[in-house]
């Protein structure tokens, strides 16, 4: 396999967290592209995909070096395997679920980690009534055995569906436990230390602002109106 | 009830996505105050319990006009109506949820919707073996009834839990069907109108994000870190 041809001129900070959002949309779309047997594409092609202009697309890209040939497009596969290996997800990622819950239990199924390489293959849950159940081969256990799964398994990342209440505990002895990445679906802030990653998904947060988009677009007539009107 | 104090001189424009996800994480922790039985709260302590700095928090709230009055914070009561307010969460949304999966079945059962309003009124499948079927009261129908449904329940909101594959359809129908905002779960990004308002909801894009961040956190070797240097 070529290696995809790049300047030596990145950036050496992080990229934003809209940019890194973006070359997961990229990723997907060039997957799309590449079963229906293309080989190249170019940033318009690109960007009209998925709602974006050229230039957001290229900018984008030269944030990591550069992809491709000025008028030639870019080589699909080079870049795919290129955005695979920025976002990490070239490699096996094993990751912790921790709270079976009905939302926990809805991620076990959900089949869009698997196919980023984000494997679920340890289960906790600190309920009595849960635990040394088995859900898709796995056994529950409780948290306490978390730091030996750690070394044992190799976890990187923790998914916390546990309540509100809870999610701070659990994720200090995950943090504790020695792992880097937390992915938290408890409605609720977490403190963790710098060196570890957080990314909340708070389902009530996003309906929020779709209620406020909704609700600025249509120009509600409401109490609200005067200070927050529709642009 | 006090009116919150406010000048006159807010934004027109609908304020940017993070601003707005502030306000959600500030009404939450103004509503965790209250049950404290706290009555007022400075921009400092609003920000240190949220991780954020003063001067964030009080040009978030200066978006949306003035609030409380220097040197004496915030009264909790009075920003959080405004807040509610301004999110358009001072009302309730009757909602769709389009596709009882797993997924879809987990967010029926998720409480955080029901806090902030937000009622799943309505259920749609179009597989056969669930249609008539049951879950928490409400009959699953197929999405042909959505049209009478969205006048008859005044529907405003569609939380879109289906395959990725009829996603694009299933939106145009919502969209035609006469809803204005639509909540996306599935793996795709959705063409709608300007008018609709959509926000994507794409667990895998948000693993990647934590991905991303992990692995230069951390500075893990491998071929990427070429072009992805920790900062």
């Amino acid at each position: 396999m070529r290696e995809p041809h790049r300047d030596a001129s990145p950036s050496s900070k992080p990229a934003p967290k809209a940019v890194v959002g973006r070359l997961s949309l990229y990723l997907r779309q060039l997957e799309t592209f590449a079963r229906q047997g293309r080989e190249t594409v170019s940033s318009s092609q690109l960007g009209q995909a998925l709602g974006l202009n050229d230039a957001q697309v290229r900018k984008d890209l030269a944030y990591f070096g550069q992809f491709g040939q000025p008028g030639l497009g870019y080589p699909i596969e080079d870049l795919t395997v290129a955005i695979r290996r920025i976002l990490g997800v070239d490699r096996d990622w094993p990751t912790a679920l921790i709270g079976l819950g009905n939302l926990g239990q809805a991620l076990l199924g959900y089949k869009g980690f698997r196919l980023r390489r984000f494997r679920i293959v340890a289960l906790f849950d600190n309920d009595p009534r849960k635990l040394g159940k088995s859900f898709d081969g796995l056994t529950i256990r409780h948290t306490d055995e978390l730091p030996e799964a750690v070394s044992s398994q190799g976890l990187r990342l923790a998914m916390l569906c546990v309540p509100a209440e809870a999610a701070q505990r659990v994720a200090d002895h995950v943090v504790s436990s020695g792992i880097r990445g937390i992915l938290n679906f408890a409605p609720t802030s977490l403190f963790v230390p710098p060196d570890v990653s957080i990314v909340a998904v708070d389902l009530s947060v996003q309906l929020e602002q779709l209620a406020y988009s909704v609700h600025n677009l249509l120009g509600d007539s409401s109490p609200a109106d005067d200070i927050s009107a529709a642009g």
